[in-house]
Order: C-alpha cells, then sequence, then structure tokens
C-alpha cells in the first residue's frame, strides 16, 4: 500500500553497516526540516567535554533506532506476521522521528526550559509541519498513529515496547552508538542475538530464553554507561553550569531586562516564556552555542564568567558530597574569595539501579520465554539479574566549584 | 627539563585507545583557548552530509596527530635516540597545535576568505595567544621553534617530515579517524606496524622494507578516502553551496551594504578584508551556521534560498561533466526556470593520483630501507606503488544545479 | 643480566596485535620442544564441537598470558619498580610455560588419566627437558623459581598473583581470546585500562577505583563465557564420551588385554599406570584423535560405537535433569532398546558463581585502592560484585543419551 | 519443494556473524561424516607455523562460503530472481562442500600424492558417500548438478561465477578469514558492500560502478595477502619439507620397503598409488601429523632428522636466491658438513599479480555496469586495477637449508 523509493535508499552507518530505506514516507521524513534539524542536535549532552569523540548527534540515532526497528519488524518473522502493514510503518515513523522534540544538549534543555521534549514531538508531529504533511500524504491518520506511539496511547502495546520499553530500539541503538563514539567497550552488547531471538507471546515482545544471556549482557552494557558516561561528573559540571549561567541571566534580566538583547533568541528561555514550535526549530545548538559566546562580553562579571567558563571549558572541580560542614567550608571559602554561591558551588546527585522490574508499567518490562513456553519476567529468570535488583541502588552526590579553591585537583580521566 | 604533570594523563580515543599526557606544556595548550577551540571545527567540513556519522572535530584530530607523534618520538627506539628533548616536545607540540588556524568547514572556509589556515596556525602560535603564552613560559624560543616545524623551515628535517611528509602523523591519524567516523573501511592500514618499522637514516625518515606492504596499504587507504569521502560529490556540492552564497553575499552587499546588518560577523569576509586574529577565534562552526540560518530571512530571494538550502539540506543534484553543449543545455534550463546561473550552475573538479614521488620536496617521500641497509625511494621498491603512479591519473569533473531541472535523480549513497 | 636477542621479535597476535619477545631465555623456551608441542593441544578441548571455530591452542594462549604478564612488568611503573630484573623474568617465564604439562582436550585428558596439569608442567619444568636446560644456562636456578610461581610457593606473592589469582594473566588472556575465537562477545572487557590502573600496594597487586567498572566487566564476562562456551552441553557431551570410552577401553581391557594393541598409546591409560614425561610428551592431540580413530574397527561394539560418535560428531543428546524418575525413564528406554546405561546414560553437572570472595587464598582476591589509599576486597566497594556474590549460585544438571530415543530434539544453536 | 527443519539452525561466525541453515539437506550434509572430516584438516596448510593463531579449519572455510552464497541468492534481489530454486540449492550445496576432496595440508598434499582435490571432491560427491544420499534423497540428479558447479560444467554460468570465478563466494571467505585467523588486516574488505552491488546482467554476474571502490580494494586484498601470508617464506619451508620428507621416504622404500611399517597409511603415498576415498577419508591431519612423528624414531638418519624437523619446527633458513654461484656454494658448504642436498638445499618459486584480465576463461573475469548500463571489464574502467595489470608481475625466488651453515639468521617476523 506504501509507496516504495525507485531504488533502496542505503546510507552508511558505522553500528548497522547500513541504514536501509524502502518506503517514500520514511525517505520524505527523512528530508524534512523538522528531522534535518536533528543533525544539529549533539546525542549525549555535555559528555563531549569529557569523552572528546562523542559529537555524534540525534540525527544518527535517529536513523539507528529506524534502523533497529525495521529490523524487528522485516526481519523477525515472528513479529513481521503479527504486525499489519499499518502498524509496521507506524513504528518504523515512530522510531526514526522520536526524538523532534529535543533541545540543544537534550535534558539540560529541559532542566532550563521547563518543557518535556516528549510533548514538543507530539506537537510537532500533529502540527503544521514538513514531517506532518508527509505523513499524511501518505496516509490520511498516519502522524495521529505515530504520535500514540510515542505518548504511549497506541492501541497496540507491541509497538509501544519497540520504542519505549525496557529493551526498545532507543536504548539499544544509544547504548551502542555512544560505546562507539566515546570509545569505551562498556556499551557493547550482542543486539544481533538479541534481534533474533524476540518473539511475540501474549501480546507482548518477549525474548527467548536462549538469548537471555545477550539481555544480562544488555542489562549491565546500561548500568556501566551510565556511571562511565552519562553520569560522569565533567559532563554534569557542564550541564549544571548551563543551569547557572540561565539563573543568572533571570536574576539579572528581573533588574535589567536590557540584558536580553545581547541575544534575544535566549529571551524566552529567561522570562519563562513558553516556546513556541518556531522558536523551538530554531533553538538548535550552533544558535545556543553562538549565543552563550555572545555572553562572554556582558557586563554581569557572572554571567561573562559563566558563559566564558562553558565556551572555553573552564570547569569547575568536584569532590564527592560528604557532609553539609563540607558544604559550609565551601561555602565560607567561595565568599572569602569573592563568588556568589548561589552560581559557584553546585551540587546534583545521580542514582541508578541496574533493572527495576516493578517500576512504572508492566508493560514496558522484560519477558523471557522458556523452552517451554512459559513467559516470566526476567528478574524472576536471571540470576543475574535477580541478584542486581536485590543490590542496594548507587548513589553519587558531588560538589562542584572553581578549581582554585579546590583542595585536590580533579582526575581528568576518561 | 620540561615539567611533568603530577600523574600521566589519558584521554580514551576510540583510534589510539588512550591519548596519553606526561608533560605539563602539552597538557596546559590541551587547556589552552585558541586548543579547546578546535572543538567547534569539524574535521571533514560538508562529508558529513554524506556521512552521518561525521561529526568529529579538529580538537580530536589534533590529540590523535599529537599521540602518533609521541609514539614515534617515546616508544620507537630508532627515533629517540636520534632527537634531543627539545626536539621531541617540538614535534609533539606541533603535532598538537598544527590545525589552530582552521576556519569553519576548513578548507572551503579557505575558499571564502582567501586566507590560509598554515599561515593563521603560525600568527596564533607566535603572537599574543594562551598557547604563545604556555610555551614561552615553559622555554623562551619554543613557540618560534614549533611554528619552524609546521613552516617547514625548522633546521632539522625529520621533525618536518612527521609532521608534513608523504607519511606523517597528520595523514596518518585522519585517514584512521576518517574512516572510523563514516564507518567506512577504506582508510583502515596497520598503523601499529608502520610506526615499528620507521627507522632514521641518512638524517631522514624511512621504514624498514618488511614494513612495505602497509605502506602500500595505508597508500591505497588514502587513494579510496580521497574518492569515497573527500571528494564524495555530495560533500563537494555542500561547499561548492557556501561559496555560492558568499559570491551572492559580496554581489548584494556592493549595493546594499547594508543586507551585512543582518550578521555582522560575515561582513569582513563579505568585504574581502583580512581577517583578524580575534575574529577569526570567533568564526567557528556554530558562528559560521548561525550566521547561515540568519540570512534564510534574507529579502534578496536569492541569498535567502541558497541559505535555506544549506542549512535543511537541500542541496543541487549532479552530474558528471561531458561537454560544453551539457553545460549550455543546463544554463538554458536554469535560465527559462528563472534560476540566475551564476549561483545555481555551479561546477568542480576532483582529481586524485595516489602517491606522486616526484612531486614538490624531496624530503617529504616516502623511503624504504632494505635489509642490506639501502635507502630508496618507494616507488622503486614497490611494484603496487610504481604500477599506480605509471597509470594516468583520474579525473572527475561535475556540474551541479537544482534537482527539479534535473533529468535523472541522483543516487543517494554512501 | 639476561641476554636479550639481536633484535625484538615480534609476533602478530590477534589479541595484542603483537608478542613482544626481547630476552633470549624467553625464545629460546618458545623454540624448545616442550612448548611447541602446545600447537598441538588445543585451548578448549571439546568446545569447538559447539563453536566450530574455537580451533585455537594453547602454543597462542600461553604466548599471549607472556605478553599480558610482559606488559605488567615493563609498562606499568609500579610494578616494574616493585619487582627485581630476576622477579620480572621469572613471571615472565612462568606465564610462558605454566600449561606445558597440559594434555590432549586439557581437562578432560586430567579426568580420563588423573593426573593434574600442574604438577606435570612443574615436573618438566625441574627435570631433563629443553626448557629446562635454555632456563638453567640463563641462570642457575632459574628453573626451580619458576616452578615456585607455579606452585604458588614462590616467597613473592605478587608472582603468584599474576598468574594465578581472580585477575590473572591466564584469565584475562584466555577470555579475550576464546571471545575472539568463538566469536562471542561475552568475554570481551578494557584489558588495556585494567593493565593500566593494577597498582602494588602492601605487597599485593590491587586496582585503582577508576578501573572498578572495567573489573566488573571482567567479572560479567568470565560468568558468560563460562555458561555461553565452557559449560556448553554439547562441549560437555563430548568430553562425557570420551570419559565413557575410556571407561569401556578398561572395561574390556579386563578381560581382553588383545584390546589395546589398536593403539598403544594407549594402554597406559587404560591400565590405569602413571604416565612418564616421555609418554606424556608423545600424547598430544594428534595422537589422541588418531588413536581414537582406529578404535572405530575395535570388535568390541560400544567401543566402536563411542569411537565412530566421538569421531564424527554423533554425539548424545541431552535435557535437564528433573528428578531421578526421568533418569529411571531413560534408563529403562535404553535398556529397551539394546543400550548399555553405563556407557549411554551420561550425566554431570555444572555450576558457577561469578565470583567468590571467601573462596580460598586470600591472597588471589581482587583489591581496589581508593583515592584516599584505602586498599578494599572488590566486593566491598562494587555494588555490582557485592550483589553477585549474595546471588545464589546456577547448578545446571544434564542428562545425556543417544539421540535416537530422545523425545524433544536438542537445539543446535550456539 | 526442499523441506525446511523445524527451526533455523544459526551457528555463530566470527566473519559472517551468523551462519544461517534453513533447509534440511544442507544441514543433514553438515552432520555428513565427509562433512565433519573438514573439522580435521587447517584451511591454512603450514602458515600457523608463521602465524599461531591461524589455526581455523576447512570446515569453518566451508561454512562461511556457502552463507556468502546463501546472501547472494537469498538477499541480493537481482541474483535470486535470476535462479530457479533447483539453481539456488544447488549453489549453496556446491559452496558447502566444494572442499571435499582435501587432503592434510591442502595443497603440500597434493605436491606429494599427485591427485587433485577438486577431482576427489567430485569423486566423493558422486560416488557411495553421506553426502551423496542425503542429496539423492532430497532431489535425485541434485549430486550430479552440484559436482557439475564444482567442475564447471554446469549449464548455468552465473552458479559456476559464484563458486570458482574472480569474485567468487569461495574467495571473499578466505581473504576474510584468513586476515581474521591470522590477526593481519591486509584481508579486510567491505564484503557487505560487494554484495550489495552486485547484479546479474547479459546472463552473468556483474557489480555496480558503485561497488567497484570495494572491489579494488578485494583484489588489492588479495595481493598482499598472497604476500604476507599464502606465500611466507616459513609457510612454504614447512611444505618444502614435508615434500623433501616424502621424497626421501620414497628412496629409502625403494631399497628397503620394510620402512614403511612404521606406519602404513604413508605407504600408497611413498609407493605412488591412487588412493582410493576410503584412504583418502582416514587420511586426515591427525593422520598424518601422527605418522610423521612416528618417523622420529625411523633408522634412516635423514628420515627421522627430516621428521623431527617438521614436528619440532627446526624449520631450515631461507635466503633470496640470487645467483647459481650461490647455490653452488651453499651446495659445497652442505655437502662439506655432511648434508645430503638432495634433501637439505631446497628452492621455490613463488609470483604474483593481483590480478589477470586476460587468463583462462572469460566468464571468471570480474565485470563492472555502469549507471548507464554498460558492462564492461574491470581493468577497463578502474584506473588502480588497470595500472596493476601493467605492472611487471613480481617473482620472489627462495633457498632454503639448515640454520647451522646460514651465513645470517632469518628474521621471524610475522
Amino acid at each position: 500500500m506504501f509507496e516504495r523509493c525507485d531504488e533502496v535508499k542505503v546510507l552508511r552507518d558505522p553500528i548497522h553497516g547500513y541504514v536501509n530505506i524502502e518506503l517514500k514516507v520514511i525517505w520524505d521524513c527523512l528530508n524534512a526540516k523538522e528531522f534535518q534539524r536533528l543533525r544539529r542536535i549533539r546525542q549525549l549532552g555535555g559528555a563531549y567535554m569529557v569523552y572528546h569523540t562523542a559529537e555524534h548527534t540525534r540525527f544518527a540515532h535517529s536513523l539507528g533506532v529506524y534502523e533497529i526497528v525495521r529490523k524487528m519488524v522485516e526481519e523477525n518473522r515472528s513479529i513481521r506476521t503479527a504486525l499489519s502493514e499499518i502498524d509496521r510503518v507506524t513504528v518504523m515513523l515512530a522510531g526514526l522521528l522520536h526524538d523532534l522534540g529535543h533541545g540543544p544538549y537534550s535534558h539540560s534543555f529541559e532542566l532550563i526550559s521547563g518543557f518535556q521534549h516528549e510533548e514538543m514531538t507530539v506537537a510537532i508531529l500533529c502540527k503544521n509541519s514538513e514531517v506532518h504533511e508527509v505523513m499524511e500524504k501518505a496516509m490520511p491518520g498516519l502522524a495521529e498513529k505515530v504520535a500514540q506511539v510515542i505518548e504511549g496511547t497506541h492501541e497496540n502495546p507491541i509497538l509501544i515496547q519497540m520504542i519505549s520499553g525496557q529493551l526498545d530500539a532507543d536504548r539499544m541503538d544509544y547504548l551502542l552508538r555512544d560505546a562507539y563514539f566515546t570509545g569505551t567497550k562498556y556499551g557493547e552488547f550482542d543486539i544481533q542475538r538479541v534481534l533474533r531471538t524476540i518473539r511475540v507471546r501474549d501480546g507482548k515482545l518477549v525474548v527467548k530464553q536462549s538469548g537471555m544471556h545477550s539481555v544480562e549482557d544488555y542489562i549491565m552494557a546500561r548500568y556501566h554507561m551510565y556511571w562511565q558516561v552519562y553520569y560522569h561528573p565533567v559532563a554534569r559540571c557542564y550541564e549544571l553550569l548551563m543551569k547557572a549561567f540561565f539563573q543568572r541571566l533571570r536574576d539579572v534580566a528581573q533588574s535589567d531586562p536590557s540584558v536580553l538583547d545581547r541575544f534575544r533568541p535566549f529571551a524566552s528561555l529567561a522570562l519563562n516564556e513558553t516556546m513556541t514550535i518556531e522558536q523551538h526549530f530554531s533553538m538548535d545548538e550552533p544558535c545556543f552555542n553562538y549565543g552563550l559566546a555572545q555572553f562572554q562580553q556582558a557586563k554581569d562579571p557572572i554571567l561573562s564568567d559563566l558563559a566564558y567558563r562553558i565556551v572555553n571549558r573552564h570547569l569547575f572541580g568536584y569532590e564527592d558530597w560528604i557532609s553539609q560542614a563540607q558544604q559550609d567550608f565551601c561555602q565560607s571559602r567561595l565568599l572569602s574569595s569573592g563568588y556568589d554561591p548561589r552560581y559557584y558551588l553546585l551540587s546534583d546527585e545521580a542514582r541508578q539501579r541496574p533493572y527495576v522490574p516493578y517500576k512504572g508499567d508492566r508493560k514496558s518490562l522484560i519477558y523471557v520465554v522458556t523452552p517451554q513456553e512459559e513467559v516470566q519476567e526476567l528478574s524472576e529468570v536471571s540470576e543475574i539479574v535477580s541478584a542486581l535488583i536485590r543490590g542496594k541502588s548507587v548513589n553519587d552526590v558531588k560538589l562542584y566549584y572553581p578549581k582554585e579553591i579546590l583542595r585536590k585537583k580533579a582526575d581528568h580521566e576518561a
């Protein structure tokens, strides 16, 4: 029913070898300006400040998610036969387009702007956008269906599971991709085997027991990537500095709105105005970074210092948070050195459990089907996962402040 | 003599495993703002428009060149003993800093602005910059020595050969790195073996005959990367479009200088003014891309259309240039469709020979030392290379114009 | 003090890039016939019956262990400075020679013959062998020292830890090597980082906390490799069949000693005689396999059938052992089909915990040193490992018998 | 028409990820004893004496060739639609079974025994063998068709091209496999792209021009693998020694036939008798190696010395053949040292051109189809290949004799 391209389009990709596109609606979405914009949003936020090769974009990631979904619905016989053609196209599009709503530095930008990228994604899909037109032209109502998969309200739970379950195409791609582009090995697992051993049972995706070890490996990969990459203190510091910069911008703008004239696109952020789709479209990383660079010349010394630090990677040092006394000590040192602790003593907490079986929707869990065709939740079958969920979760609270007052040099070791 | 860091600094890198930094002068140069700026310049210019993962930066490449030079001068006994400590530090710094002068999209920017990045590099090294200060503090006169290596005027030809010979650390890193980040295999060769088999003979670097096959592989890798990546027509089109945009900007500005108010940092480019070091420092890719995006709203329809095409990847189609008649035909089609051929009919030529033994300075050639300790130029010993240089060179002339008037759809296949 | 080779010898190795040999005593041991014999002993016993590319030898593995030890004692500054030159050479030789005593199919052969390969290794090192001569010529008493490391009685516990601790060069090499040659990814971990972060503290090897995640990965790699490769039921079946063959050979030989004339080298095995060093030397895998092939023509039908099955891979099927009733049922089915259950109903148990902190010598445990220079046992610091050791161990008991009477086809899936 | 297995059988393979088997006839051939015998024949003959990890077997290679053919006929739409189901099954079987006729050490054995492995393969396929029965049961006449593909007499030239053209599945697998198991990078090329760009035109396989660079890479890979692996002097020496051993065995047996009692399976080889299929079946590498080991105790000193050298890797040294005078000098040195030059002064010649367009059947050449649908022979389109074929071929003639009389130590460097 859906129109095909004249020839299969293939895009070389280091993770999947090639991304294969046969349907015209996919190809046209790829060429829509909202999707091309994802070339201008990095996948990993501030992590490229630690891993200097982690420059890969949401564009590449989105292609990867699409390709995994495509393999699921086309090459896995059990899934292919369980889905209608419309469902198959819907979920491939959902894989491709699920990240349209991201802003610069992804999650950091959500902290700064207060909006959720999922909502923005849905807005773009359903409104007056190029991708919307492309999908509606291919089949009226298609954009709505794709949005439902992303919102988690689609009637077919299998489609939702493929995009946002515990073992979805999104996570599978980003673990492999982030491992490749950081140069770490933690994120590697045998995706080929996982994809081969997925089956549809009782209206949901399950994994054959012969693929369980690969899934355990995936759970561990995820755990390691969180600590080694996503929660790396330098990446967190970079994001805290951006948050502090916008905090300062807001504080200054209250008494002196003209500060916003230096770079008008930041005005709505500083004034907590709701972002329009057009503003969101323009607010990519070149815009964001150019804006930050402009504030290096701001008259307010805190604003210009924070901008300078972000642009030139003069980040704060950090140490484990141990006690309130330690924090008070740092605060007094900062004050005596002339630093305003509101912007110069930052703190955050990272917390991670490798796999949480009871959290959230049961539909998103990982299930295993035994050779006897019994379907069980992963932690009931896997000794490894069972042990991990009984372990206590690890918290990591850190204090960040200018290195100049730091007693011990932070270790730059990726 | 040179101060060491408290602990060896290691940066994870997918190409070399780790980049190792022991000397404080290297570490401090890495943290200087001129070097950090290279995080904001992509390595491959427009090639990321073809290879969607080719987002790696000159920052990462420069670290890689440094690491290869470090392995040469520290781990290769023959080189280590042939050089003084000052020479070793000089050439490691030259490897690290050789690309400081690049502008956005590297070679495209040179076409647009008319300056040479090597000259800018030397200017930055020798003027009032952070890297200059760091080097002079480590040893007065060091910056000058580093500049001489990059200019090719240093008294020790071995240092020059390491940075800009036919088999230098620069090319070795970029072939491997570009292969990794595009996901192609063409650029791979056995660098470990090449580095192991380099020797110093007669005051120059030569390769032992037992490493010759790896060097042949490297020559072929280079040849393939040129055609598959560096000269890919889509990448070339992207760069031609940028050139056309600035051509139009210049043309419009002559009659209406206010067009430059839309983004003042482009003014000096449009007016062919010499760029200052400060302007160069600010002109990174976020700035350049943000500027281009601004011109989508330009009143001049050609200017806004070209900007729109660049930003949203509505590139031109292309075909092999065959005859003047073909070009004339295209021109008339464009005119009848309302396109100004000055900006909408573009053309370029790519030309490549895998290895040219007699071109330029004989010092930059590749030499092989036989088990009998005879030193010979590569093409005299290698049947493969000898055959290649006798082959006629390949020319590739292409015509580019809007797809809409294109008779035959271009093949997007990476 | 120890003589060097004229040139560093380098052997290409897919796991370590190159194996580097500088010392003559190492090179001469490598060329001794007892070491060359290891080319004729596979590393993985029967696993090549499951993973068809797992044909790698103890020769290659031993070179790999040597190379890891060499990197530890030469490239890790903390270890290098903690050891004398004699200790360094001793432990490199111990790494190279630790497996000399293995027989065909390694552990299976121990089951059949009743001897321990470690004892045989020590006997070879200390007796009238080529390796013994080479070492004694290099330094009188050296062979004895090497044997002490392998026996675990050397006065320097660091040397013992490198060869037979929980994180020793032996395991590091075999995990990586077995992963590479089976084509699985389970065994991969970041050895480069582990080797970089090892330190000597309190007279033992410890790992810096910044390398702990790599060690966790290694523990998981080990766990997965056990279940996916080492304990694979097909590999176990192959080894059980060899045990059953020799059981039958013994039983037949008691009434009819002439059965042993078919292949005399099996006589001492069948008669439970102690093996001499000379017999051990000759008993390599070509000999063992040739002998098995000869018994395909034995007059005793059980003996010839078992030999035929082993040679032509007509293995038994298998199923999980559930109950004695199941076993009794199989037994009666076998009897009614004319099979002697003593040789045709086999069973074994595989049991594995990923890391056992309290087992055996505390010296062999893995220790972590925190940035505060506290040394702690791994499971006290790592949440992952702590969770794993609290998990219950996994047992896997299987029944094996001819597929012909099997109700359900065994799944051949590697 | 052909029966399928209950479930797709998958075998993990490091080169292709997985080998996939759906058809019962393939699976049953794999389990036939003639195919299982290939587990006991190494792929690379004596090259494992240089590359210590090159222990991979013809069994693994044959599975790999099958998998490449399967991808061609199932996943490449152009090929799939050009072939009937019977042709597809025929060529997959031909890929799987093409090496059945090999003896120990493959090509060396041909030199010794005088038979051609292709003829033996055809004999096995068409006679009273397990594979023959399996195929005839699946479809009468199938074995004959498979044999025709291997003999090159099948009516459909496409099938022949897939198994024995210049770009056939056989070479593609062995280049990649040999590169992987030696640990060299020379043999790598982008097989995925080659397979994607193959098309059927004018009744033959051709490659799209967009895949031509990958084919050039493949040609170069082949060239390098010949010199670095297949023609490595140490591997050649190992094979020459085996030839010399059998020469001596023949010479001794003429006067003293009892010498053959030491290992009867060598008798027919020594007496130049034609080998029966049964003798060929038994003559695998364990048998061959065990036999050689037995002759270490032969009474004839030359025979026992040659056997000892082969078993314990006391190979000859080697040097380039330069002149007859050099050879005469060696001969006189050998004579004065008591060596018989007939067995102790060996010589051979290796000769290689990367691609020979006019040699042999035009059907086996590589053709390229341009975007304009013109079909041209590779060297007419590729500048690289065109240059290579104009280059003169490289000859390498070597002399081998005992190291003891060698003036210059041979370089063991893989």
